[in-house]
């Protein structure tokens, strides 16, 4: 049984506001080590054995069609032991 | 400039819905790689410089207090390049 992770974070070039909500609370927490936060989503998908170069290959599609928008968003596939 | 990578998921124990509505749109569209899917939070903290061993402690501190939800949720803290 492996995990393949999909990371999915806004373009850079895209405002992120939950990233500046978070970027500003720090501070009024006590937290003076961040220049910048940015917020995305991680989805970890569980598979039977090792994963296939052709299941890779359909994770990625999955990324683009359903768990990213490829419009603002770009994403990453790894598998994780 | 380093950018330091804290992943939050929901505890195992913790129903996902969200998790749960990944996995089962993913058949609908064709795909049948997975057993599960949980969705989680991923952020993009970035700071000056190789983050210290102080700064690190306090990205564990800021994830228990406005990160994540101790309660349901487990974190992770790492250091990407």
């Amino acid at each position: 049984m492996a995990k393949i992770v999909v990371d999915v974070m806004l373009k850079p070039e895209i405002l992120d506001p939950q990233g500046k909500a978070v970027a500003a609370a720090l501070p009024r927490l006590g937290f003076n080590f961040a220049k910048d936060v940015r917020q995305g989503k991680r989805f970890e998908i569980e598979v039977d054995g090792d994963p296939t170069p052709a299941q890779l290959a359909d994770v990625e599609k999955a990324a683009e069609k359903l768990l990213s928008n490829p419009v603002i968003e770009n994403f990453t596939v790894r598998v994780e032991k």
